[in-house]
Order: structure tokens, then sequence, then C-alpha cells
């Protein structure tokens, strides 16, 4: 069954982009190594299923995450892509291997806290940043897009609540150095709706316009689609998803955690805000892959339509 | 770890009575027969975590609903209970029994769709409003306050999305025969904000103040914080809400069901509003709850926090 929503509520955009991370994201938070012809499939499927921006792998050293060390093997089965299919790059010597396989748009991985940039970058904050500001120069001197990702915006496992002014001074110097878009991550899933109206209404005042923002929430605790809502009546339209619920973050002590991109589609279309995505053919494609990695979806939307 | 909002969002409560229906609309849906034993430390248990509304049982035929048969006998182990106690009452001669059990509060459960009422009451929307009307005059007559829910309010299985017209017709006959308090119910879990706030701004409209209404969603589509948080900007201050996520719909075709409680309140916490609810308590009971059963939670907020 499905459902239209005859009315819609103020300030929503007209259409969101849904930010596949489902490959990336996703597939390197899984156990299992997933074989490299069935990540290309699980990519041509979300893209059938009228996912236009899907972020497909990193091109990081395969000891840091052996789940993606196939990244130019994946883009030499794709082929030519239509769409946005942005690549994670933390270093200069990644986006050389990015541009060498035809990479149009990449993104780097930052964190608002220092313990986690520890743990994640193993440096501070300022040198990971330091870290990646030639990789965002040369990239747009090559003409490509970059994402920044700010992640632990609304609280981090170590140091519980990030102060805002925090976050947005990591936001605002990855949009200074040339990022296109910055993404907002609340990577342990405990931000609430009113924390993020007021990080998404802090950063146009610091310069970082509203436009350029998206929003990255976890299901860890359920919060993932109030706090989009909040985002979208903010003026953002750019939403990061995973098909099926796939990965989220090892410190966040839950088996969920990436926001399911049906989850998300069943919200949007409710709201009447198109997404260009067909919401069946995307809930057959997350069964497939949850039979792939051996386990059903933690998406509540799968879990209700894929009976 | 926990999280508090340094800032809220406008149009939001200080305060939101959190309506538990665990005991009730949780173990009535579970397969098993829990015993009567069990059920009172349950609901013990969620009054020492400061919940202060609790729905306990039903007085309905023991065909109808063989897990909660036993009615009379929870009643009489729990003896008297500070707060809102209300137990859901089909018939007349279910309301002799609660009086006679000495309850203060019941509940009638109205369809907003034909083919609901058909299949759980067994009769028309019309034919079973008739039945609640002598059932509702009486418990007011006895000084009882009554609350009225109104079922598939958003989305029925059989019939689709419910016209906005067809519930209000519903939910301002329930207050117009004297119901205290009318609970809007997303049964099978399809509604989205934007019918949310078109149900709640219809009502007053047609004579029944929003000061009256509750709301019940279900999380099988992951919508019901996101509706949650639209109804308390539209001035609804009390929400419904299952420990542990506890129950659901038998026809929702998916394991989730009812809003977990502890979701509802790591929201309501993180917006600044008070709930009386101390969230450990609360998840340590829905734990031990679970354990009962043989089951995990389906709560996110209690697999975050239980580990």
């Amino acid at each position: 069954m499905t459902t239209s929503s005859p009315v819609g509520l103020p300030g929503l955009p007209a259409r969101v982009e849904v930010y596949e991370v489902g490959p990336r994201d996703g597939l390197q938070n899984e156990k299992a190594v997933v074989p490299v012809e069935v990540k290309a499939e699980f990519v041509q499927r979300l893209l059938a299923a009228g996912l236009t921006t899907v972020e497909l792998t990193s091109f990081v050293p395969a000891r840091w995450v052996p789940q993606l060390a196939d990244a130019e093997e994946l883009l030499a089965l794709l082929g030519d892509l239509p769409g946005r299919h942005p690549v994670l790059v933390p270093t200069e010597k990644g986006l050389a291997r990015a541009l060498e396989a035809g990479v149009r748009e990449i993104a780097v991985f930052a964190s608002a806290t220092e313990t986690f940039a520890q743990k994640n970058l193993n440096r501070t904050v300022a040198a990971s940043l330091d870290m990646f500001e030639p990789v965002v120069r040369r990239a747009r001197d090559e003409g490509l897009a970059v994402r920044g990702y700010v992640s632990m915006c609304f609280g981090d496992p170590w140091e519980g609540e990030v102060p805002l002014t925090q976050v947005a001074d990591v936001a605002v110097r990855l949009h200074e150095m040339g990022c296109t878009e910055v993404s907002l991550g609340d990577t342990i899933g405990v931000g609430t709706p009113g924390q993020v109206k007021a990080l998404v209404e802090l950063l146009p005042s610091r310069g970082l316009p509203v436009g350029a923002l998206a929003v990255h929430f976890h299901d860890t605790y359920g919060q993932a689609l109030a706090n989009t809502l909040v985002a979208l009546q903010c003026g953002v339209s750019t939403v990061d998803a995973s098909a099926g619920g796939l990965g989220g973050c090892p410190y966040a002590g839950s088996a969920t955690g990436n926001l399911a991109t049906e989850d998300l589609v069943w919200q949007l279309h409710g709201l009447g805000i198109e997404t260009g995505v067909d919401l069946a053919s995307l809930v057959r494609t997350s069964t497939w892959m949850a039979e792939q990695l051996g386990r059903p979806s933690p998406s509540r939307t799968v879990a209700a339509l894929a009976g």
C-alpha cells in the first residue's frame, strides 16, 4: 500500500536530492567484504530505482578499509554513469588514484570532535583539515565538485554534547577551503530537532549558505526523520540516506545506524516532495542486498513492504 | 550517554503527558499470554520510571482478547495507584465490570473506516458509535473520564488513504457523546507530517479543541516521531507510546508497531520538554519485559542504551 498526502507543510522544498551513501558508508561498516560484482549490481539497481546521486566507494589505503579496497575495479566495472557519483578521498594520494579512475566528484570526511578525529584519522581536527586542504584545492583545480562531511555534529560518544560553534568552525573551514557541499552528520544519532534547527540556522550567518548544506542523520535513537523534517523546513534540500539502512557507526553501540533511504522516501513522498525514486524498486534492491549480506534490513519501510 | 538540547523549537509545550499503552495495547497484540504477576510488575516498574498515565487492560469478553482475560485479577493485584489508569471498555457489560473493579477512567476504541470497524468490532462505524454512546454516557454519569480512540486515521490496509473529513466525523462524534480526550491513531503507521497537521488543525474548527486531543502513532514506516513533532507544534500535548515498542497492529504487515516510549522520551527530553520519565529506568523495564517475552525490543533507543 502507498499513501500520498493531500497537503503539505509550509517551507518545504518541492524536490529533495536523496544522496545515497549505501555503497560506501553502508558497505564500509559491514563485517563481510562484498564481492565487487555484487557492489556493481547494487549501484546499478540503485540507479535503476531512480537515485541520481550515489556515493560509490573510498580511495583509501586498503589497510584502513579493506571492505573498499576494490575501488578502481568497481569504477571500471561501472563505466560511465549518469548523475553524481562522488567517492571518498582522504589524501592527495587517494585523489591521484581517483582522478586516474575518472572520478568527477570527491568527498572528504572531517570530525567536529578531537576524540573522533584521533580515532578515525589519527590526528587533531586542525591537522586533519590541514591534510584535506591541498586535496580539496587540487580537486577544485581539476574541475571536480567536493563534498565535505562534518561528523559527530550533535554528540560524540566520548565528549558528549558538541558545542554548535565547534561544529560551525569545521563546517565553515571546509566551505572556505573550497567544498561545494557540506554534509552535517549526526554520526551516533543522538541529536534532536532543536539542535538541528540551531545548527542549520547558525551556518548562513557564518558565511556558509543553506543551499550548500546537506544533512546526514542516523536512526540510532529513532530521531532521523524528525530531524530531517526540521532541516527541510530550514531550507536544506539534500538529504543523505543509505538503502535498506545499511551501515552505521561502529562506535554508536547499536545495530541501527544510517537513516534508511526507504524510510526517508516514504516521508518525502507523503509530504508531496519529489525525489525521482521508485520506492517499490528500491525496496526490492535493499531486500536483495540484505540477502547478499545474510541479515534482514533494519529499515522499517523495507520490513513493512517486503513481506 | 544522554544529551540535552540547548535550544528548542517554537510552539512546543513545556511538558508532554506520555500516555503509556504497553500493558494494554502492547500485550494484547503479543501471541503469548503473559502471567498476571508479570503484568503487575510491568505496571509497577512503569510507574517507578515516572510514567503517570498507564492504560492497564481491557474489560472485553475473554474470547475476544484472551491475552487480557485477567483484567479483574490485575487490578486487584495493583490496588490503588497514583495517576491516570484507564482501561479499555467496549460495552455496557464491560463498563459494569470496570466500575465493580474501581476503575476511574475508561477508553472506547472506534474506527475511522468501515472495513476495520467490521473486522475489529463486527459492525459498521455508525453502529459501533451507537454501541459506545450509552457506555460513554453512563461512565460520565459515574464521574469517570473517558478517552475515545479513532483508529486508521491516515490509512487503512483495505481502503487506502482515509479522507480527513471521515476521520473528523468520528472524532467529533466521540467528543460530542462525552469523551474527555480523543486519541488520533495511525494504526498502520502510514501517515506523514502534512496529514497530521491537516487533521489536527481541522478538528478545532469542528468544535473539538486541540487540548482534548492525543496522538497515537505507529512506527511501521519510521514516521512516528516526525509526526509527533508536528502534532506538538500544532498544540497537542498528550502522546501515546508503548514501552519498548511492544505490540502494534496485526494487520500492518510488519514487526514494528507502536511508537516506543523510549524513542519518544529521547526526542522530548532533547527538545527540553518535561515528561517526568527516567529514561534509564524505563529502558531497564523494557529490557526486562523483552526477556519475559523472549524477543528483543524493537525500540531503537532501547537497543542503543541497553547494550
